[in-house]
């Protein structure tokens, strides 16, 4: 599956101190469908990034090196800087709002998601080079969000809002639900429909294991109520053999 | 900012491997704010799991330790497992629909998150103790989200979710977002600077369609704001002459 957004999305990590956290977010890039990430304050990166970076090393293979966030943003056309919080003297824009202005950019446009180092965030310095600030919301005040957790809800976002638009998101109609019994309760249930249907032929050693699956998966999905577990008990216990099944 | 879901959530991570990426998943619940973890096989948390859980140590401190899943989705009463892909034998849902079944419950329902361990995932013996399987959307087969990766998207949807639903969105109370002023007062804003650059010779009658125009484009798209308005009124107010523009 490839994401079909118009402009071209670069993630840019800005003095980042921990080599795991740029291994996680070439992960999230990769997860999520990016390519282009810029370091700046760094010009190389360890092993312990690539350890994090799980199938993604070529992201991190990939990466630029840049001294500043002005030679790191220089070339794009609009920066969105991730803020955990309110910042003096900058407007913020909601996440969805952000979302919603880089899929609304036409073609070619070169995008930058600027993203700080993670004790401190972005300095009032850094920001002056994004076009707007935006901020994940978040429970509490504290703590904010991991750097690549930061990075991972903002791709996943662009990522997940990109493929609803292009009509993927599936349209599965919620179910009404009446009160499910305990798990362990609709266990036992399943556990008595099986020694039914073992007890029947049904269920036999060369089946079981698969049958068991099928069984837990089937009866799992019924989130059984106590309306369903009369209705089970009674049918599995009237049904007298199943050469018809 | 609490969140009132309608269900209790557990999240329930199964035979973690890494102590770090329990500490982060306990920072993601805080961020998003969820309490209550469940641990299986494990009965101690490490250092290494505090270092990680940066002010979510209560999270850990709370955490409840389990010997199997049996004994840890047994009290629970619908049980969502995380797979990364198809599973032979079990249905899977998609992410949104697993977010639509958990807001749909009624207060006070039962609800676990079940999380399998970083490289193999959930086995089939633990998918039968969940009621649906739900599928992380991701752009490409390899590699699947991390752990802590896979927490986080599933909590924040519902977070997001949650907070939209409660109308909550786009007026959080911790961070307001800056308002624009209406059209009516922009237009107030950008005829008074219209005014002054008229004074100042800057607009003059060969230029004033044209110029007008632009002015209109450039801080048409500058959204303004209260803040942004005094701002601006001060600086066209103060600036004598334009020779130097």
């Amino acid at each position: 599956m490839t994401l079909a957004l118009g402009g071209e999305i670069y993630i840019i990590l800005v003095r980042p101190k921990h080599m795991g956290n740029i291994g996680a977010v070439a992960r999230a890039m990769k997860n999520t469908g990016f390519r282009h990430l810029r370091i700046v304050g760094r010009n190389r990166l360890t092993e312990e990034a690539f350890r994090l970076a799980v199938h993604a090393e070529e992201v991190l293979e990939q990466a630029a090196f840049f001294p500043n966030v002005n030679q790191a943003t220089g070339d794009l056309q609009v920066v969105f800087a991730s803020t955990a919080k309110k910042r003096k003297n900058f407007t913020l824009i909601s996440l969805d709002s952000m979302v919603e202005k880089v899929l609304s950019y036409p073609k070619g446009i070169k995008i930058g998601l600027l993203f700080g180092p993670e004790r401190t965030g972005l300095e009032s310095q850094d920001l002056k080079w994004a076009n707007y600030c935006y901020v994940i919301p978040q429970a509490e005040e504290q703590p904010s969000y991991n750097l690549a957790g930061a990075v991972l809800i903002t791709l996943f976002q662009l990522f997940r809002e990109n493929l609803a638009r292009q009509g993927v998101r599936s349209q599965e109609k919620p179910l009404p639900f009446d009160q499910p019994l305990t798990v362990a309760q609709q266990k036992e249930c399943l556990a008595l429909i099986i020694q039914k249907l073992t007890e029947r032929g049904f269920i036999h050693p060369t089946n079981k294991a698969h049958m068991e699956e099928r069984l837990h998966d089937l009866f799992g999905r019924l989130t059984i109520t106590e309306k369903d577990k009369q209705l089970l008990l009674a049918l599995f216990g009237k049904i007298p053999y199943y050469s018809s099944l």
